[in-house]
């Protein structure tokens, strides 16, 4: 990964023609980029003595539309490096209990928002066609993605039937895709920190000829470089939890949808689920 | 449950006073309520031979502050009533893949901004202190409310070490809170429709003296009518799938106001599990 | 049931015939057949003042070979009652742990002996031509029958491919066996005290159509009686876990006589495992 | 491991007394133990032109009781070296169903026979002090392992609520050990092949300054090599398939040996869940 590189040369390439403020955000940029990537513009400002529009300039003349997109360029080079421990201090300037539940709910907004701007139809439909023309789905997703998986995998088994949920039970994930072949599909959900495991099994699906989807948080992820098509979501990074509301909101949407090109299978399916439901008395019936 | 005739009961108190395209408007939602819940503003007025302005003025009289505030109010009323099967059908206007996904990511998104509108500063606390306090901590969620509990108890397990997921494995749930007392607390997360289960076994916890927290959708969910406190999320009722969107962001938010709230400990904790992690490569390195 | 009574009957109707002293012993186990089962022959004797020669002849006169089928008869009469309660008391003579260890084990040897002389082969062979030609094959054991299902889909897994364990994860029995039909199988694996569940899982398997085999411990087991076909195993009431070594050997040996069916396929897969396995250090390479 | 060079090379080292017939044996196994090892005395004897008697005093001069000894001991060197594969083939003289089945069970109750000859008073009461005075208890077992580790783990829960089951649902392993200390016990259960993971986590607890309790298949196994104390049962290598018979009758004997030291506890817990279990019809009433 040089993405980091890119960003840093980028900005020495750029120097000498920068303005004297500039300069100065250059230089604290590049000696302080995990600092640098969680201030506003207009402390970036106060910190290097220049005016908040000074700032936006220095981002346009990077090829940035604005200081935001500078801002999440310094944050997805660093996003994968910071480690719990750091993820836990950036949380310190709150004092109250509401500050700090307002503050996060309203970063997974944001990230919602990022997530529901980036939607690419034709990557939405690729990746239902991909679905729905499987022979098998294998649903892959470890660590706090595994919560993804089971959503994922518990609502497309009862759409489709031939869907396959792994790393559960006593079997290891390579004796559960033992069988996986060039008419099957893996669907890899793999946020940041990555998982060394997810992209490992991923891999092996991509060798044994299996196409692949993957759902992650950008096109430079390492699953989304092994995948035939992914679909991105923008997962937080404002804590120690690996927030993962927006991918969370994606794969309903993308439920949904499957749903809906299968309609009258599904209904035939929830026919008989509700009369067993009603049968077992599985849900509150007051209510 | 008497909510649905309180509102209903409203309307025919209220119809003498109603204008007559008004009283148009309030039969067909006496008699179409589940159908009314549903609709915008402009097509209920086209459906009755009215204006736009003249439903809204009609949701004013009700008492509400405009037409979203009624038209949630129906859809709570039926919310727990409509089977997957009316929900698959609810879908039906939509013609495109793209279409699908992004109304029901803007329907989670109003869900969430609905959730940060609903925060309470003093139940937040109150339900933080009751977690840091007791002496042991269960969380159960079941069915679709699974992943959340897991997601949870995942996190509440790293900061505090005390705490039992329950529903997992050979054993039954019974039998994991076999030693449940009145010093230990039970997270209930409940969301429609209703598990009969979870309600069932969060009446034995409160029963063997158990304090209990709910996590729901509504103060007049039935876990929140046995819970010593509640914090409500919004949940999707816009399709079959039930979107636990708005919920998992609660619950992010509240894993790190109490991590904040035990900070020397969880930096200590995870100072010791980036060693593990490094030392056994569970993260890719690369990235 | 009616067992209890029609033993209990023959022995009320063999009465008359019986010399004094068999008249005692009978007398002693119409009146306390829960403890009588649990007496060598020796105990009984001197409890009712008997040589021990009487208490076998008095088993010959009710139809049995020996005393050991008698006192089987009887505790298959009040295993399914006895309450783990009872069960804990049974252990009391006992007093060292070595004692408790050795007859706990030993124990769970006679089970084993008593499920190989039940061996049936026509049995056998039809229950694998059932495995062999279900199109899938649904795997069903809560509660203690449990790891037993786990270890079970485990291996059909391997070997077979087309296994469906169920009962696992955030979905319900009920959906992951949405799709059961006419051309699947069910495997039910059902040891007392019998889980209602399992009872009622299995029966909608069989209203769906599908085929039943159970594994369970006698041919008069709930589940036994829904099956299309049944193997049976003993299980062990000498305590309070409920044992299940002798059915686990019993899965053992049918797992290995299903891969001898299906040899060449299962040498390619573990081939292919085992390459898998070694390129991921997944076994220890220095053992 | 050099216990194959030791068995060997003490052949080597008795050479030049043996008979000429000995010798013959003596090369033959040396040049073909993976095969002696599963030959019976007289066929060893055909193979190598000696007498069937003459196989055995060669045992005997080794310093083996008999022929058996010898076998085992072979059969202990190769056995984590065989792989699945070579497993499979061992079958390949056996031709009906029935065979196959009588031979396996009859192969547990072999290793049944062999652990209860192995027990051991001391260890026995050791490992259950050491389980009674540990403040937590953790229970590992991973791959084929993990269906005794989810059976023990769920008996000693009932019994004792300090167990903690690792390597269960989203959170990793280490996760679940975060907090492992001097003051706890791991229990370990491994049997070959033994996984390299069960080794890796084991050294780790070790390290926290835990307490190690092996279960596994004999004194030099890895896992039994780091343990403060282990009892050992047999596992079958008769098969493709990990016989985990005989360990689990070990375990079933040792949580009842548990059990009756915490008799009054056990009883009163008991008694709560009788009661739990009827008013939600747990089992099946009518059997």
């Amino acid at each position: 990964m040089d993405e980091r590189n890119d960003l840093i040369l980028n900005i020495q390439k750029q120097f000498p023609k920068l303005s004297k403020g500039q300069k100065r955000i250059a230089q604290f940029i590049i000696e302080n980029y995990e600092k640098a990537a969680f201030m506003t513009a207009s402390k970036l400002g106060m910190e290097t003595s220049v005016s908040e529009s000074t700032v936006v300039r220095f981002a346009n003349n990077l090829g940035f539309e604005g200081y935001p997109q500078l801002q999440r360029a310094l944050q997805d080079i660093i996003k994968t490096k910071l480690t719990t421990v750091q993820r836990v201090d950036m949380g310190k300037e709150y004092s109250t209990d509401l500050e700090i539940v307002e503050r996060i709910m309203k970063s997974d907004m944001d990230n919602m928002r990022h997530t529901i701007e980036m939607i690419n139809a034709a990557k939405i439909e690729t990746v239902i066609d991909m679905i729905l023309n499987a022979e098998r789905i294998y649903v892959l997703g470890l660590r706090s993605s595994k919560s993804l998986a089971d959503f994922l995998g518990f609502y497309l088994g009862l759409i489709l039937g031939n869907v396959v949920l792994v790393g559960h039970g006593i079997s290891d994930i390579y004796e559960q895709m033992l069988r996986i072949s060039d008419k099957d599909l893996l669907i890899g959900l793999s946020f940041p920190r990555y998982s060394s495991r997810s992209i490992e099994v991923t891999r092996y699906a991509k060798e044994q000829g299996a196409k692949i989807v993957a759902i992650t948080d950008s096109e430079i992820s390492p699953i989304a470089n092994m995948a035939d098509e992914y679909l991105t979501a923008k997962s937080n990074m404002a804590s120690f939890v690996d927030s993962l509301v927006a991918p969370l909101s994606l794969l309903n949407a993308l439920i949904v949808a499957i749903g809906m090109r299968e309609k009258s299978d599904i209904k035939e399916h929830f026919n008989k689920l509700e009369t067993i439901w009603e049968k077992y008395k599985i849900y509150d019936g007051d209510y």
